[in-house]
Order: C-alpha cells, then structure tokens, then sequence
C-alpha cells in the first residue's frame, strides 16, 4: 500500500461523508444540469484539498462533520476551476475522460463552473457571521482568479523568471491548498500559532504539488497521468520545468526552444528537443530538487502542532506530492 | 426628458454611490486584472438592477447606503453573467464596445467573470447571519446558470415552445431582476405582503425586459442598439420573435423558416425571410403586446405597497421597459 493510499484509508469514513456532501450539494432537479454537473464532480481526481481539511482538522482536535462540508467547498471550487481550465486550455482529455466541453461544448462547461460557484454559496449561507470561512474563501477565490488572469497574460511572455511563475503557482494553485488547511484548522483551534503552522504547510505543499505536476506532464507516462503528456507544451504553455531550463541553457538553445514553443513546431520536433535539454541540463531531478525544499518546509511548519496520527499523515502527505507519479 | 432619465435624475445620487461601490470592491493591485475588469464594468449599462434595488428599498421606507453595496452586488453578478455570455456567443460587439474576450481573449474573459463572482462573496463576507441576501443570492445564482444550462441544452431543439422559452427567461433574466427588488424591498420592511408584491413586479418586468430585448434584436437600429442587429438570427439562437413565429406560420413557412436559423444559411437571404414572416404575422406588435401583460400584471403587484415617489418610478419603470428603443 502507498504512503497515500494509507492516508486514504485512515480517513475512510470522513472521504465517503464528503462524497455524500458533494452529491447532496450539486444535484439539480434538471436533468440535463444534474448529468453535465455531475460529470464533472464525480470525475475522479485524487480528493486532495478534501484530504488536507479532514486532516488539518484533526490534527488541531476537531473530528465533528462540518470539516466534511467546508471539504466539499474547497472540492467544488477546485472542479469548478479545472472546468473553466478545460474551456481554456483546450485540453482534450483530462484524467482520462472526456472534458466537459469536448463532449458538450464550451457554453455548458462555462455554465457548469458557474453553476458550481452558486452551489458553493448556497452551502456558505447557513454560516455563522463569526465564522472565518468566508473570508477565508473569499480572499481565495479572488487570488486564484488573480493568478489565473496574470498566467493567462504572461502566457506570451517568454521572459517570465522562475520567481514570478512561483508567485503565480502559488496564488492559482498554492492558495485553495492552503486555504483547504486553515479552513480545517479552524474548526479544530483558535491557536493562532498552529493555525499559521498548518496555513504555511499548505502553501509550501501547494507550490510543491504544482512543480510537481508541471514536470509530470514532460516525463510521465500518459495511461498513469490520465490525460495526454506534452499538453502543456503543445499549448505553448510556459510551465516550471521550461523555465528553468531557458535560464540555465546556452544562447542557442535558447533560440531553438523559443522556436519549439511556438503551437505551430512540429510536436515531434518540439518534445525532442526538450527532452534532449531536459537530458543536458538534469531539468527532472532539479524540479524534484525545487519541490522537496518546499515539502522540507512544509513538514518543518508542522513543528507547531501537536503529535498525532492527522499531523503523521500530514507528513506522509507532503513526501506523496513529490514522490507522486500520477 | 424620457420617463428613463426622470428616474435615473431622482436617484441620482444613490447612484453615484453605487458607481463608487463598483469601483471600489472591483479594484485589484494587479493591474492587468484591474484594466480587464475595470473595462467591463464600466462599459456602460442602463444599471437597471442597481436602479431597482434602490427603488425598491426606497419604496418601503428604506434611505440608508446599505441599498448601494447590494446593487454593486447583483449589478457585479449581471456583469459577470454578460462577460460569460460573451464568451459562450462570441457576440463581437456588446453595447457598442468590444467585448473583453475579442480584446483579450477567452481566456481573460472567463476569469474575468470568476474574479467578480470572487468579488462579491467579499462584499456578502460581513453580513450578519440572518440576513437574508446571503439565501437569496444564493438561489437566484443558483437559477440563473441553471437557465442559462438548459437555454444551451435547447440551443438545437427547434421544437422549444413559447411557454418553455418563458420559462427559461423568467430564470436566465428574470430571477436577478426579481432579486433586485426582493432585496431592495428587505432592506425597508418586515411585510411579507410588501416584498412578496415588489418580487412578484421584478419577476414580470424581468420576463418583459427579456422579450422585448429578443424583439430589439431584430427591429432596432444597430447604432441605438449599440450592437450588431440580427445576432441572435446569426447564432441560430431561438428568442422569442422565432419561437412565436414558428408557431403561428404554415408547414411551408416553418420549413423555409428552420432552413434559415441555420447558422451556415447566407445572413442577407435568411433576413428576408425573417423580416417578411414578421410582417405577415404582426410578429412585432404581438411581442410588444406579451411583454406589455408582464408589466401590466407588474404594475398590479405594486398596488400592495404604499404610494411613494419610489413607487410611482417603478410603475414608470415598467413602461420604459417595453417602451425602450436600446
């Protein structure tokens, strides 16, 4: 058994009460919404940010339901963002299934993510004033859209640096990580210090989770990673590993690869010579290089909290997100 | 002075204030996001719904500036749903400008139209508990897209029926504007009788807003339009003036008539066809006269609230919506 399945397995219960949520919560009584929502929702996915609720919970002692609701939350704000990625982005498969838009178009999928985001409120408005999680939410949405629109600006943009694509992961990606974290801390503790400690190991697993799936897409086997490799670089997409390797290449190569990039290279031509710099410049352990030191700091934050099984897994979890290949 | 600019000038005022709410809670330290969103809303707009929160709360003894964040609130929704339709239609030209996505793309105009749905759960964050705008948004969001999903389901179904396609607008349009008025009406009283009978007005002139904008579609010079005429026509989209024909013409005219909704059909041939069934058919008064019954039974509704200047601008308000030209 993987270090993930375990994880999965010790929190068994809690993921099948937030499958419940996320069923009970997006059901239309139209049946053509209820069929294209529920594709979406059930479309798999490995339940991360409903892992890291459940689990931030009780490693600050809470172990009531409401964690599976804030779980289902974060989850359906996650589907609704890879369904609006999907109108985007054009990717024809994603986890091994059709997208909504290939197998719809892309108006019910716009309407899908949007229909998504209404569910979302309507399961908020029950809330007490007190509660943090609006704000929380809130400030997240907002900063995942922020980061999405700079990405989707600077996708022209050949010169972007290592730093700011690491600033803009870690507001797309990194943000509803976290916010998955403090959302369960929240129930469990008003420690403002284990709060900040498991707020940090989100955002420093999320930027980590991100690199790591940016360099997936170059060197995984498509039938594992469940949606076709190279996507990325077929769509001229700018991602870390690229990044990297036109900072540390030769002026030459720099010219080849900017030439690669463009959608219109033969794909051929292009993963060549991306493999062939990957293979120069060790492009592949120095990503895992780069995503171990944020789970470095991830497990280091957790310090902060006290000694339990959750906080373990926590643990098991940040080593999964690099050592992960799917 | 048109009965329109009588009630914009004795509001106006309040809606200066809610300009600035718009900008205000819009605003993003990232200034690419800020030029994108900043174009669409302030890209004009009659600002109906803000308008009617505003009448609405005045009409039952509200003054206070809460009306002014509500009406940023659903006019920031409509926004987002406009920016969204955009995207789905590819419409060139909305109000006379170009639309954010032949600007930007779509990708911008997506997230765009998430960042202002992030935007408002901000501007809900503070709201006390049993306040009932959370519910209401809520659902009305909720309906809209669930509308929107099955106006696209029944995009190809040329057998839609007018009271199917009623339906579906008292959701796609309907429901926000309703909302704007239920939540204006909450702000002013605790009388179920009095919000119920302001709704009941915002659900009919919803329905006719609608109604005539399908009309305007086809009647209605492009340049007061201030968008290309005939784009419902052009997308193969059904409104109302189609639906209502196909059902009153002969089995020789519907053919010739669903020939031409075909998007790949010559636009100046399938015109003619439209304008001369239009003709033969009384298609315009008929359409004008549907919507005028909404805003008849609108103006009934009103009857339960008490007579006020605010009152007697939403009574005027309904007129202008079937009498409008743009």
């Amino acid at each position: 058994m993987s270090s993930f399945d375990g994880i999965v397995k010790l929190i068994a219960d809690d993921l099948s009460a937030v499958e419940a949520k996320l069923t009970e919560n997006t059901v239309s009584e139209y049946s053509f919404v209820d069929m294209a929502v529920q594709h979406v929702v059930e479309g798999g996915g490995k339940r991360l940010r409903p892992i890291l609720v459940v689990l931030s919970a009780k490693a600050c002692g809470y172990e009531g339901t409401d964690a599976h609701t804030l779980a289902a939350v974060v989850e359906l704000i996650h589907v609704a963002s890879l369904v609006h990625d999907d109108v985007l982005d054009e990717a024809a498969i994603r986890r091994g299934r059709e997208t909504l838009h290939t197998k719809w178009g892309n108006k019910v999928a716009v309407l899908v993510g949007d229909y998504l985001h209404a569910r979302v409120l309507s399961m908020l408005v029950s809330r007490r004033a007190d509660d943090p999680a609006m704000k929380i939410l809130a400030d997240t949405t907002q900063a995942m859209c922020e980061g999405e629109v700079i990405h989707a600006y600077k996708s022209g943009d050949f010169d972007i640096s290592e730093e700011e694509y690491l600033k803009i992961i870690s507001f797309k990606t990194g943000k509803l990580i976290a916010a998955s974290c403090t959302l369960g801390a929240h129930l469990g503790t008003n420690d403002e210090q284990q709060i900040d400690a498991i707020t940090t190991y989100g955002q420093q697993i999320g930027t980590a989770f991100q690199i790591v799936d940016d360099l997936l897409d170059f060197v995984e086997d498509p039938e594992k990673l469940g949606k076709n490799a190279f996507g990325d670089l077929r769509e001229g997409k700018l991602t870390f590993p690229i990044i990297h390797t036109r900072k540390v290449c030769n002026a030459d190569e720099k010219q080849t690869l900017e030439k690669v990039l463009n959608p219109n290279t033969d794909e051929t031509k292009a993963i060549a010579v991306v493999e062939s710099l990957f293979q120069k410049y060790d492009v592949e352990p120095h990503c895992l290089k780069v995503a171990q030191g944020y789970t470095d700091r991830a497990k280091a934050a957790l310090a902060k909290v006290p000694q339990s099984d959750a906080r373990f897994a926590l643990e098991n979890l940040a080593d999964y997100v690099v050592s992960r290949d799917s």
